[in-house]
């Protein structure tokens, strides 16, 4: 018998790592979404979807237009470079089609407050860009304590994301395009503390002060992108509080991202005890566990339950989880924390997100 | 465009608690089978299945031999109650169908050991026993380790299955045809003895004697069925290896299952540090952390990698995971401790399986 | 000034590896106690007490009797082999003084009941068996949980001895006057459970069954004494509670003694997540972790507090930690498992003490 | 018989909160030490010392002064309030004592300085300022494997002291002398990273900027006294190296304070799993730990074995552990960081240790 359910039609824009890992999240992994079309302009990309992807009925792309004209399409899960993530949301936008961007929006905050004005313009379609870690079943445990109350109000929050080394090189050269590692790495950090610290106060916080340090231990060229391999940045809010971030590209064992909610009677602690599985081995040498190598590893189920959680969006009508404006506000504060890391000096903002030269305006 | 992908097409005989987990498992997650057919008799599991299943193609029987008939079956998941395991487990191979049988195959021995006779004269067909444990990652990396010769050889282990308690009662009533603690909760463990016990002796361990006791700390009726709801067992082998096992129906925060592997050069643990996830909580009174309420929480993902790695084996014509043979042995094993359990005493075996009444000739 | 506090005059007997030990605590770390004498037959260990305990102003024997008579003595830490534990226990009760003896009292049942005896018929003084985990904070934290109710009725206890593997043939030498690995090691384990089972039931558990199993896995020369590497054992008491133990001589990261205490609404764990400290390393390789190499290691402060409380217990007059009666019942049940051991049988006790024959009589 | 060791002769100056510990520990605990004599002016830590100290041979002075021409006196352990530190650490030395001064030396970097001096101009005196985390097993253990190299070069560093919320609100009488939370709580965090920093470069590094932020989340009165309850700071230094800190006064379970250093190939944790002991319970409502009350029950250990060690050093003749100039650098930092919580601005220096105004000089 041919199946009755009402699936939503969707294309997966790039077929690089993460775009590859949607597709087989939207074909194999969530039940109400089908997934019809894909595109990729790359060739090794290409012939990875033609073995993957086509057999199961995937009609694959080389024009991204061409894929939004695809009969029937609904929805498009954007997974290119993030030089062309805004780009294509706003192009699928204006084409009817709902989107799920990954993060992040542009490395640039004009180009995302762009896409939050067409998306606005477009109130029917669901729009979100995909902070994976907001999927995630400790965090989400997390937030669920958090709105329960039993630490009081979520005040400081620490978070880092940290990589593990990747002696390749293959971090200097993505440094060119990537925004740097506020912008790419701490920006999963910058979301959460905007989802947890708007958890009890119901609007979003606004930026006071950001300032920013970091070197470059293992990549002197990551200098010439203005960028570093080992990150510190600390985030004021006007309303009292304050998040405070790491990131760095040379973690030993694997991915450790961890985040730490203090709140005024308690504190949730996400990953400070990194594990990847149940398993330790007791040898001569010691004690022993292992990690997860990549954040994929790490957060494979958050990407199939954001896959899901969009579709239901979609089909229920619901509000998507991820707010637009709070994405673009990670963008605000994530390039502010580059830009302070790059002229060594603190940021001030006033309430309305402007940029004041005098610090002592919004001194303590 | 339709798939042209080869699926396994399969059907699910029994729905309740784990029969429709399965046929969510074959239906959503295993991307190589299809399911075409399931069975039921019981009017509740049929309502759920017409609101669950058939919207998806799948057709519903109520009749088992006619499901058998579902034109074009290649195999069938059985997940009954266990006293039909064996039953239609042997009516499915003797239909030409490959099986994955839910744990036990059954609760007497004998009935075990004509299902492998069966089996065996069925050789072009996959028949497996599903312990879901050997699917979990946990164990799988445990198991690699082992076999890796890093712990030496496996000399001690020690495995435990423990319940939450459930204040309902349903565990006595479920005793009368659970074949009793040993059965139906450390088969488990006594599949993972087998399994690292011979990862290095690249065959089966034989018991040499078996010793149980138990008590009834807060069902004494269970004793009516000759059943215990906290039991210790200890199992030799006449390999010079030995397992000791403990079960429990009374675990006050939840399913504690967990496992040492102890070699002659070192050691593995499994779950020795339970979790549900990685999220603590620091409050007043300490810090806090959950754990897996049931059994599938703990082992979601290993049952949909069973169901996997039977339908890759299945397509790809590969001898399944687990030997049927090591499922009967389990049985042997399991139902020997239950005996023991309740004549008091210490049951001995010679090296061909069978019991022997002389203790002395099988001491120290 | 000279200080004018009452400190308690204290000899140790035996100034081998743990009576060296006792000694420096009484020395330096009991500020109610004064270290005043020693004996050791030893050439090496005098000169260690020359070179340590003389310059203190400790006088040294090489005669124990003599050392019974030095001045103002009054209490004895008898440290010696186990072989002549009793013995020095009982000469120095018979000549007036408080005695903290080293465990086991014996490593025979009837050698144990004279010392009670004679004990019992000099009620005036102090007689305490050192069973050193007793004195542990983890396992007094916990003791303390079990007492308030929290965990419901302790009702089985799960408990090992395991020590870092010594290449040396040590444990072998050792073996032939030790009473074997269940009176050498788990007859802490076994004091722990008649702790924990009296603790809501106020009244010693009597042992009602016993049985054991063991193998050599890597030292086969202790098949000469009788004994073996690793064993495992399983002890029911008429009272409904079951104590099963773990004992191993090839532990490969280092000490690992860990005790679960389950009671009928809870459960407690000492150490089953074993550290040396706070410290982890995140290597390449993955996270690591060190654990104690001896027995000394792990439990150095709890020897400390052993010396504090039974020289309180003196002074104040009050009773014990550690009642003599449960150290010879701890003797009971470590040469009845050793027995069972050896002779590969379950062993039956009725509820005075005495060994059945027929464990019908005793069975569930 | 009298003893013959030779021990040094201490005095402890204050018996309040830790006062009375130190005298304690060279009491009891400190076997080369003898206490002879100890100062305070307090009517209340008279009578304690009187109960306490006196019986046992210790003469108690109200006038410190008096109190350093005690006959044979040697050493002076400083443990008054923070104010007095320096005045009496400077008297002790001019009057020939060695020191063992209570941190900080003084919440004003110029008097910090003229201690320094005044240590220098008796270079036979031993001088040490009590950084008691440098003395406590866990980041002994830490330290060891950073000097091994196995982490690299120490780069980054984490730490946070976080105390128990005290509601009584005590610490806001106590920030009206305590120099803040950077000067009183993250002096400690400070100290570790010129510790780790120096472990492979064989000199202090030079701090190049401080930026810190703060808010009062339970105790607003805090204010007044331009202190917080939670504070975030971030210390780069010209070595390449940053180190960064978050103190707290509202932890929920306790004290907890931890660290993390990070090195170019790995990094090492201490206490990121806090826990007070080895014991966890299992109950209905999961698994729960509890954690030290306050840093004496964390740090206990790490006190005696400081009271030790500079013993050692004094009767040994050999350097003591803590370099006097890193203490002086740790108050030049705090202090720095309270002034930049206090105006809110970043905070740079030249590689003298001078302030200079701009920026930019110091930019990345």
């Amino acid at each position: 018998m041919a199946p009755q359910i009402r699936r939503l039609q969707v294309a997966v824009s790039g077929l690089g790592r993460m775009g590859a890992r949607h597709a087989n999240h939207f074909l194999h992994r969530t039940p109400r979404a089908e997934l019809v079309a894909a595109f990729t302009p790359d060739p090794k990309e290409l012939a990875w979807a033609q073995a993957n992807l086509e057999p199961w009925g995937v009609k694959i792309y080389s024009d991204y237009d061409e894929m939004l004209n695809h009969k029937g399409l609904e929805a498009v899960c954007v997974a290119t470079a993030t030089t062309v993530h805004a780009e294509q949301t706003i192009k699928a936008i204006e084409a009817g089609k709902h989107v799920l961007c990954e993060k992040p929006l542009s490395t640039e905050l004009s180009i995302s407050e762009k896409v939050l004005q067409v998306a606005k313009a477009h109130p029917q379609q669901k729009v979100m860009c995909g902070f994976s870690r907001r999927f995630d079943s400790s965090y989400l445990a997390a937030y669920q304590t958090a709105l329960s109350g039993s630490i009081g109000r979520p005040t400081i929050l620490r978070s880092q994301t940290c990589d593990k080394y990747d002696p390749s090189g293959f971090f200097v050269a993505y440094a060119e395009f990537s925004g740097g590692i506020f912008v790419d790495c701490n920006i999963h950090d910058i979301d959460l503390a905007l989802w947890f610290f708007s958890s009890t106060e119901k609007e979003l916080p606004k930026v006071k002060s950001v300032m920013a340090v970091g070197v470059t231990a293992l990549e002197p060229d990551l200098a010439k992108h203005g960028d570093v391999d080992n990150g510190v940045g600390v985030v004021e809010f006007h309303s009292g509080q304050i998040a405070y971030f790491y990131s760095s590209r040379m973690n030993a064992p694997g991915q450790h991202d961890m985040t730490e909610i203090i709140g005024t009677s308690g504190k949730l602690t996400v990953n400070a005890n990194p594990t990847n599985g149940l398993t330790e081995s007791h040898l001569p040498s010691g004690i022993h566990r292992e990690i997860p190598q990549n954040y994929y590893e790490r957060f494979e189920n958050a990407f199939v339950e954001e896959a899901r959680q969009f579709t239901d969006a979609v089909l229920d009508n619901k509000a998507v989880p991820i707010d637009i404006e709070s994405s673009v506000e990670a963008v605000r504060i994530g390039v502010a924390l580059q830009e302070s890391l790059r002229n060594g000096r603190k940021i001030f903002f006033d309430k309305q997100g402007n940029k004041v030269e005098d610090g002592s305006r919004a001194k303590l």
